[in-house]
């Protein structure tokens, strides 16, 4: 009776074996990266480490910047490839801020969990949303669209992000158009900006052109 | 031997019946949208002139604008609604420009199928791609990233656009900054943008704040 | 030069409305629930407030239970509606645990933002992956499978937790065997336990049969 | 020791029952159909009834037409909504033959139960793939590739089908051709068949024109 | 007039080959496994053979454990990938039981085409759902639900199990406690149960610790 | 002041480097393709040149068959990999037809930019919806339907055509019944077609037995 059943363990593991290495796909950094993320490491060499990262106890250092973000995606945690998520921690000290940015590929979700902050995205009808949040709130910004955040207090801000996507993406919109060789004239043409302001961004940002 | 086959089309078809209407799903616009898009138009309603549109064989007017856009998108052709493509045309008199904007959920491919344009996107990394097209060439812009379209010739333009989205989505730096109530003060904390230009662009695009 | 422009402003306004919409659907929770969520809440009434949950600034209340969890998921925060993101918080007093349970629809990640614990999964080739994390520390529960939580210290644990699905759905192993009417001798039959323990934690879990 | 985790149950069922819609949405066959499907019945009035399906037991009614075939799709068992999954039977008897068809949404696997058939599908590379298959054989027929099943033995045949979608769609090539009012001229031109052969079959399938 | 005809032959399928590969994407089990499975086997290396699987007409061998499993997934039928659709074979002999189990990838689909079963499932909200089965019934159990199947007759049960993935995973919940070096005190703490339940059951799933 | 943002530049920049591969995966046409398309060409060897396609401005070569096809799919231009669009310029000369054919993983979408034509396609409950369009006509062909496309008038047509897919396949009737080793007796057997007509267009078609 007993016998049995120590048999039918062997036969359905051998079954479900082939299954299981898409439990998860800890990514392998070293191969190429397919259209939706990377090869997956041996099974044989995952271990529990694999599944934590440590770190986001520590704030980044924003003693020069008065921003830093501490960012947990697939390159720094590779057991997220395939899962669908990410996390960073920002850390902003008094006076920061994170201008506007979009991330194409994920909606975030930021919870304060300490200071308070004025942060908004807009709309693709142009309707701004913007509030003032403190500690213990949560504010979403949608797939896609332009957003920030600034310390809106007189202590240093934490924040924990969660990100719909293991490789959110990032575009800053200043770095976009002012820190590449993106020509000054092309930029006044088609953001209709004057062609000193540019300048003065683009010696800011250290673009040329 | 002849009725039999006769009696297996009326078999087959009401089998087939249920699944017919997923075929496609003709927008009923009236109903409430739902995440993915509009409920189906009852299948008995639906005629061939639901799957044509007629419209693109006339230019936009671009007396004013010097620009103009015809979109073919749900809400003027509702059977693309679920099919996962949306067209457009978009016309540029001399000297017209599509300023900076993006397309938060999809993938955009041009025709030009008259005239001559410069046009570009900037990518995550800060890498802008610009280019001067002739007649027949193609381009795409990538989901989500901003990308611009110029007229760079001394004739009119005529594009004919594609979207991976029957609902691509638009949105336009300047409107986005400048044509809503989004506080200067703001903006320029966010942007890194001079008070002044703000000022000055939010008259231009009929902001406030 | 001016007056144009403007024009422009209506002009792709009007054009992107229809596609606004798709940005976000706060969820009307009134409506019927589709395969893939709720209809949305009309944009019009939509406001600022609609993207910000506040309340995970406070601990849940561990007095009785020793373990409490504040959700934040679509019926509570209908913004997350599509969005393919939850949050949670969960806190635990000293000796609190979460027992075995799974998520069937979403991965989750765990940030400890205070204290200390002892989590674990296990996958579907049966091996177990459990660690003593401390605070700062992130791991993750990859989807569908059977994990748990304790509070392995002398102080109480604050865990910020997110999903990758606005609706991750909960089964908690106990209660699928012990808190309902699923007779004794099934149980037994299925999961090869003991008819006396069986009915021990029906008596514990509220269950009959 | 025991009431706390009685109040345990609550709190997490409480926090649970959102989410358990989602374990299953049994159409609600009198609602409109959206795109991705039906909306989901009341929990409360869900039974196992409702996921359990009677009659795959009994051989269709081949006397008249050699074939006959019985669907288990969403409009036979509602459970099925939003599952990827569908089910049929088919019968054939001696000289039973289904001819050259098509499932727009789902790729097809057959297990031969019974007797002896010949069964092929043509891939868009336009390779014929067929076989002779005996009792105990499975094949797949790959999405949207057409394909046919024909007794080849002297005894009736019993196929157990699995599709990959709950709405697999049918497009019979005679009925697409033959059974509606698509002219004859046009059917000549755009398949090269000769006038006299459309005719024919038209008249051998019902159609018009 | 004919020549044209067949010029056009080439011309179309020249631009049809690309395509072709992905008809389907027969599996090369010798490749690395991505995050959606394998990569193809050459298409000229691909013959009729690769898309029929023989085996389903024999059962399992139950004289020892009074059930068994014949899969019909990637590794045993590698045309599978990519399709979103498995199959299995599964025998009971009097008296066999597959004791609680989830299949994390997919819902299955179940015909009972011998004999008579007791089949059940628990939904999120802990609620079962079971049912005594004759031959000819269908039942399904929604994806990452844990179910059960048990002979609940006098005679041997056949059934035919589809699957709404090729790849969808097994988790035994016995062998996911007992089989394993899972720390008897951490089971006891997380599943409620009593030592020496858990130390008896270690014993007979051959778990350790 | 400056330094600070200046910094920033370099942090978030790096921070945003491995996710910006994602913004498009340009094939790498030597690599295998997967399941989902090509691997991603080495993002320091993209160039604007990816992005550009020349050729769509001339005609194809409609003088031996009447028709062209010139597409603009991955294989043309390898940066549609992974971004859900493809192209073609179809051109027929006075009396053209594309005969019949579907393609199973897109919609095509049509503009008529010179000339008229004909075109229509069969639903899976076998209606079929064709009309004559003019110059700036757009019509759909939902995904996986058979449809024609003929000229209807006196004067060469070009369309230009979409699809939902950068890898939208194609299957032309005729070349799936008379272009291969199809055997007559099987074509006639699932196609009710006569032996006399098989035999005419498989030598028409260039097909075998």
């Amino acid at each position: 009776m007993i016998s049995p059943i120590i048999f039918t363990v062997s036969l359905l593991l051998s079954s479900a074996c082939h299954a299981a290495v898409q439990d998860f796909c800890v990514a392998d950094l070293t191969a190429p990266q397919s259209l939706v993320g990377y090869a997956c490491k041996k099974l044989e060499t995952v271990t529990v480490n694999d599944f934590v990262y440590s770190g986001l106890g520590v704030a980044g250092n924003t003693s020069k910047l008065k921003v830093a973000v501490t960012w947990v995606t697939v390159p720094e945690f590779p057991a997220l490839n395939g899962l669908g998520i990410s996390l960073a921690r920002a850390d902003l000290a008094v006076g920061g801020v994170f201008p506007i940015h979009t991330h194409p590929r994920a909606t975030e979700a930021i919870i304060v969990s300490e200071g308070k902050i004025t942060a908004g995205f807009v709309s693709s009808t142009n309707t701004v949303y913007y509030k003032t949040l403190k500690q213990g709130d949560v504010m979403i910004f949608p797939q896609g669209l332009p957003h920030f955040v600034m310390n809106a207090g007189a202590t240093p801000v934490q924040i924990f992000v969660s990100f719909s996507s293991e490789n959110p993406g990032l575009q800053v919109l200043d770095y976009s158009l002012f820190s590449n060789d993106f020509p000054s004239e092309l930029v006044a043409a088609t953001t209709f900006l004057d062609i000193p302001q540019i300048k003065k961004l683009k010696a800011f940002f250290g673009g040329t052109g």
